[in-house]
């Protein structure tokens, strides 16, 4: 990685994720639009629904990376705490703000359903933050410093990465090229090896698969310069040609 | 959660799933068989193929939960570098092991493949491991003090958290029930909360879910004790009759 590209991070909060209950899917779509967009996602990390947690977690990553997505926990109910700690982590107040509260009472209006006071608690917003558009369900996300707080629900998710990726200056896309290869992992590692070693600014993975019983492996390459990878990829090929028809 | 349950953390290692090339399923595949086994899932980090960062994570981790359960880098080409770097870790010396090169020669031999340099990397253990059985596709897994090994392709790293799990003493099961209602999920905050500090032994969850365009919650009781959760679920059910015929 060019050392010029920004970097990320992602916090899922959630014990529905811990238990098992829920499979996360946002880690999968938010690795794919970062890498599209050039900001390589670094570090993930999973925890529970608890505040000390969340504002210890907070702190250390938007320190460590550029950017910082969390997913999760800015609904209505009594365990939706992330908005608050997110704050507390910056030791920024946090209240109903006058805008998300409009967004709302728009929302429900048009639906006819109440504004009640669990449903304001979505309109509390940090101090300074900027809000995250939610084209889905009204409630919106916010951005306070390097943090963007998003929702749990994939649907909401998505559309909110979709809202604040554009505001976010990207580095060169990653690129990737890759080749299959119906062998056993054991059979490519060395001269693969050697491979990295020539083109030390490329990246090398290795991905063994099973497939109707028979192994077989990816071999994937990724860089930011197209012809260096199609350097590589030639490289590749002669290793490893494709079976004769 | 009583205090007396053991704890666990998972370290899932890989460039591919911070990419978004590979889409992770064995958190949640751990998630559940941890859940049935009474040992909590506290807290999962993904991290890249980066030999500093494993070790600082795997001593931070080890260090503040019971178990560490780990997924991926441990094959035979030049990115597999788990093993090493949890040796390096514990500062505990790594080197191939006679036992795990007898299973790999078995295994190859049976298949009349060669176990060349690069697949006997997969027999180097750490000093003082437990070995944990891959009945897919022989290439061990370990367990080095409360740090278990295992392998990032998910039919492997599947049966061996078959293979450990039997070694690791749980706590009671976490029971769960659910109740779907077919209302917001601002309506049904406030008389959840309320429930919840009434059965302040039991966890509450609430999930939002979007179906047919139309919004509903799962609730979700957690708990150890089989007969406090039907006395919430009871209480819950009076709260959010279901729907009449």
């Amino acid at each position: 990685m060019p050392a010029d590209a920004p970097t990320a991070a992602m916090l899922v909060i959630g014990d529905e994720i811990l238990s098992g209950r829920t499979r996360d899917s946002n880690m999968h779509h938010l690795a794919c639009a970062l890498t599209a967009h050039g900001v390589p996602l670094a570090e993930v990390r999973v925890i529970g629904d608890t505040r000390a947690a969340i504002i210890d977690t907070v702190r250390e990553l938007a320190g460590r990376y550029d950017h910082l997505f969390t997913s999760g926990g800015i609904g209505p109910t009594h365990d939706d705490i992330t908005a608050e700690a997110v704050a507390a982590a910056f030791d920024t107040p946090i209240g109903v703000r006058e805008d998300a509260r409009a967004i709302l009472a728009a929302h429900y209006e048009a639906r006819g359903t109440e504004l009640n006071a669990a449903r304001l608690r979505m309109a509390r917003i940090p101090d300074g933050a900027t809000l995250i558009d939610n084209p889905v369900s009204a409630a919106p996300g916010f951005s306070l410093r390097n943090v963007h707080v998003m929702a749990g629900v994939p649907a909401v998710f998505e559309a909110m990465v979709a809202s604040v990726l554009p505001r976010i200056t990207g580095g060169a896309p990653l690129l990737s090229q890759q080749l299959t290869v119906h062998r056993g992992e054991g059979d490519i590692a060395g001269p693969l090896s050697d491979l990295s070693e020539d083109f030390a600014d490329l990246s090398f993975g290795s991905y063994p698969f099973i497939r109707n019983g028979a192994f077989g492996v990816s071999i994937v390459v990724r860089g930011r310069d197209g012809a260096r990878l199609d350097a590589a990829m030639s490289r590749l090929i002669g290793l490893f040609p494709p079976d004769a028809p």
